[in-house]
């Protein structure tokens, strides 16, 4: 593979000189013209020792405009990102739509390190990979732009030119005390960087590699390639064919008559006597509140997520789950309409923003079940969006349990004679009036369309390490009781495994 | 001062009931007025162990909407705090206009802990206080509501409460582990809290002092205290007569001919001939390359400011700077329009939010002076708020120092005709067009506006601890050398010192 970079192209100095302005002209057109459109581009500069990839990164800096770019480097990794799922660090550095982000290494350093430090095997890292593949589709299909430079120089030359860096007084400041690190095993490293470029080179995310030999050639290359994949994306912005991942089968067959969903398996009737409530409310809450201490010392998280039918309960609910819990230990998030800086990245992002720190739980009072519940019906995601969606939710929730995180994901249903019901005592509740809207009528008008909406997702996103628990909500202590046995189990059997943390595929890398 | 709080008042059971849900709706109804206006409402919970702070922000979560609102502790700091100035994991909690932060302790809880232990003497608590009714000015000044309640118990019913809930077995989980590390200390508390309370306790942000003896009274204090503050903030939103640091005192003498500025000092006919700016330039930057990473290693911060007249070099003389030093080592950010949420807090809440980690340099391609120049001279920002804002930056930049951050502040300036020379210029290479726009050519036109401007800040801004550099930019060879020159100078002295970490007044408290 890496024979197309040992070829000995060069740019003279004249030719340098001579294109460069007209270079910096255009690339700085392009940046222009990407502002203001959906394209968040992110680039990753990576390769072998001495290839001058800080260099690269100065010259980029140099040639556009610093306003709506970033750099970003991933070596020193600091607590709050190593108390999260290991991809927290990066979605922490994705640009908001417009702007670019420069990142050093990204996504591709660890597998790369742990491969050649022997610390996971071959299977081990391919499978960090189709995460990787996946993620960057993810992110093109949201109208991201994913460029990936690999620098490459022939075993002599990177020889050569770290020695060189090293005598030479004028220029040994360009050596970094992490230098030469890997420069020894230029073999390995080639065998491996090979085997990740293979894996990863797709379609909507190529690799372009570039051989980094003369500086000249390095630069002009890198500014030309960022150029045209900017200007080709501008030309057109409309990404198809590559959702692969979007299922189209049918859930229910399409006689009306047979239109049962998994939400008429949920007994409504179900009640529990008040005195009875109450003794085991105190009891649950008791232990939650142990519990909760227990997990902070085991440094095991949780992520509590609540939706729900409207008035079916959610809020009465939480309250009693977080009533129990030291209020340090844990955050409710409210989920209402995004901020400029959240709705300027993929939806994912501002849910990532409030995922807990080791040991702390985070409630997230509706969540990025939206995409597939009211932006579905509502029409606010077109279908390709919501349908990608499933199995974007998936991979995130699954990365969160690999992490330790402990997921738990509750449904609320009340009937509709309910709903109307407690609509009612709202309006004529004065502390409780707030609570209801128009925007609650008209939701009500769409229960059929919402609950297929709700059928589907619990098809398609219960899953074994975060199954979805549906809640009858028409009697308020039997829901609630039912919230807190479910948050006291899932915990109690989490805290006692023998190793908190799920391992990722490539088990040396967390 | 806490005997009004051994009294012993009681509020009934019955009472209680039919209080709360008036209380409720008028709570929920203050918080929708709030929202919408510019009102940021900051609740401080203090008070002695066994009060129950812990229940009363629960029930505070439970009366009011969750929705805009966030509860935060500070009990344990994570790195990315301890790396940065103290004040910037209050800065991360700040709410937005509009919505209500509470915060455990905030920013009492280390000076009462470090007196306590005996870490800090009087003097040097004192020193902190005066910082933090600084603090609280400003934010009230910037339209926040800041609510002080401090809990407490007569010693006698502490010493109960906790014996009662480690012995109640329905109630003991209310008790966290770390309860009772200071209830053996009643006398000592009671005497530094007395302290802190009297010296923190201004007209703009009182502290209310609740007895927390029958937890009934106590909690229908607090509702009715908040909802209280709320209201008279939003009956009277105008905050007065307390611009007590604002100078009035008149810089120049109103004679027009004798309105000779600081910059008119400054010598723009120096130069720097071309070849030994080359081998200059090359030096310095050897140089710098190496002190950033001896300050990375000696983990010193480094912020640096660079403010100008237009066209007045400032790009450049960043890009000498920034390519001598490896690109994960710095970040630079171009001040420009701020997003939603930085435009919901006050004004120097988006600077806090990149001030870097321990041994990172953050350059600021324009900064917070905006506040004093442009917003002053185009009045974006009100007589009183620009005015107001000389004393909050050199309090602000203080803080940087104090943690051991070195700041470094440039003023590039050229001549009238330099400029007109460079607008031309630049509106003819392609690759800089973009560089100058209509806005350029109308501050052309203030050009005497913006020279008394920048004569006030550079007078009432530079510090001893953060001096201004006026830097002749007529020749683009000698600014940039100058600013190198200065760089290198400011970071080596910073290296050579015993202790990089200038101590806060409160020594023990960083």
């Amino acid at each position: 593979m890496f024979e197309a970079a040992k070829l000995g192209r060069q740019v003279s100095k004249e030719t340098f000189k001579a294109e460069v302005p007209e270079l910096r002209y255009q690339l700085l057109k392009a940046q222009r013209a990407l502002r203001g459109t959906d394209t968040a581009v992110v680039v990753i500069i990576s390769g072998v020792e001495g290839a001058g990839k800080g260099e690269v990164v100065n010259i980029l800096n140099e040639w556009l405009d610093t306003r709506g770019m970033q750099t970003f480097a991933f070596w020193d990794e600091t607590d709050e990102e190593r108390e999260r799922p290991r991809y927290w660090r990066f979605w922490r550095t994705l640009p908001e739509r417009g702007n670019i982000s420069i990142l050093f290494g990204g996504w591709y350093m660890d597998p790369i390190v742990h491969r050649i430090k022997d610390r996971c095997t071959d299977a081990e890292v391919d499978a960090e990979l189709s995460r990787i593949t996946d993620f960057e589709r993810m992110l093109t299909e949201d109208g991201a732009l994913v460029v990936k430079f690999w620098f490459h120089l022939p075993e002599e030359v990177e020889r050569k030119k770290l020695k060189k860096l090293s005598r030479d007084d004028r220029s040994r400041w360009k050596m970094n005390p992490k230098k030469g690190r890997f420069s020894d095993h230029y073999e390995q490293f080639e065998k491996v960087a090979e085997r990740i470029i293979r894996h990863t080179d797709t379609g909507i995310s190529p690799w372009y590699l570039i051989e980094a030999t003369d500086e000249r050639y390095r630069d002009l290359t890198v500014g030309r390639t960022l150029l045209e994949a900017i200007n080709a994306r501008l030309e057109s912005p409309k990404i198809t064919d590559y959702a692969t991942t979007v299922s189209q089968a049918p859930l229910l067959p399409s006689d009306p008559g047979a239109q049962l969903t998994v939400l008429d398996k949920v007994d409504l009737s179900q009640s529990l006597e008040r005195t009875l409530y109450k003794t085991e409310l105190k009891k649950l809450q008791a232990e939650l509140n142990l519990l909760a201490w227990e997990a902070y010392q085991k440094k095991r998280s949780c992520v509590l997520v609540f939706e729900g039918v409207d008035a079916g309960g959610k809020g009465g609910a939480i309250r009693r789950l977080t009533n129990a819990i030291d209020s340090r230990l844990y955050r409710t998030i409210p989920v209402a309409a995004p901020s400029d800086e959240e709705k300027a990245h993929h939806y994912l992002w501002r849910f990532w923003r409030h995922i807990p720190r080791a040991g702390r739980l985070t409630v997230y009072d509706r969540s990025w079940y939206g995409r597939v519940l009211v932006e579905r019906v509502e029409g606010f995601a077109s279908d390709d969006e919501w349908k990608q969606a499933y199995s974007e939710i998936n991979e995130f929730e699954e990365q969160l349990v690999e992490s330790g995180i402990v997921v738990l994901k509750f449904w609320l249903q009340i009937s509709q004679d309910e709903q109307l019901a407690r609509f009612k005592a709202r309006a004529e509740t004065p502390y409780k009036e707030h609570k209801i809207t128009d925007e609650d009528w008209r939701n009500r008008e769409r229960w059929n369309e919402y609950k297929l909406a709700v059928n589907e997702m619990v098809v398609r996103t219960s899953t074994e390490y975060s199954p979805w628990t549906l809640v009858p909500g028409n009697d308020k202590p039997f829901a609630r009781i039912e919230v807190l046995r479910t948050v006291r189990d899932r915990l109690k059997a989490a805290l006692k495994e023998e190793n908190g943390r799920h391992l990722s595929p490539c088990k040396a890398i967390k």
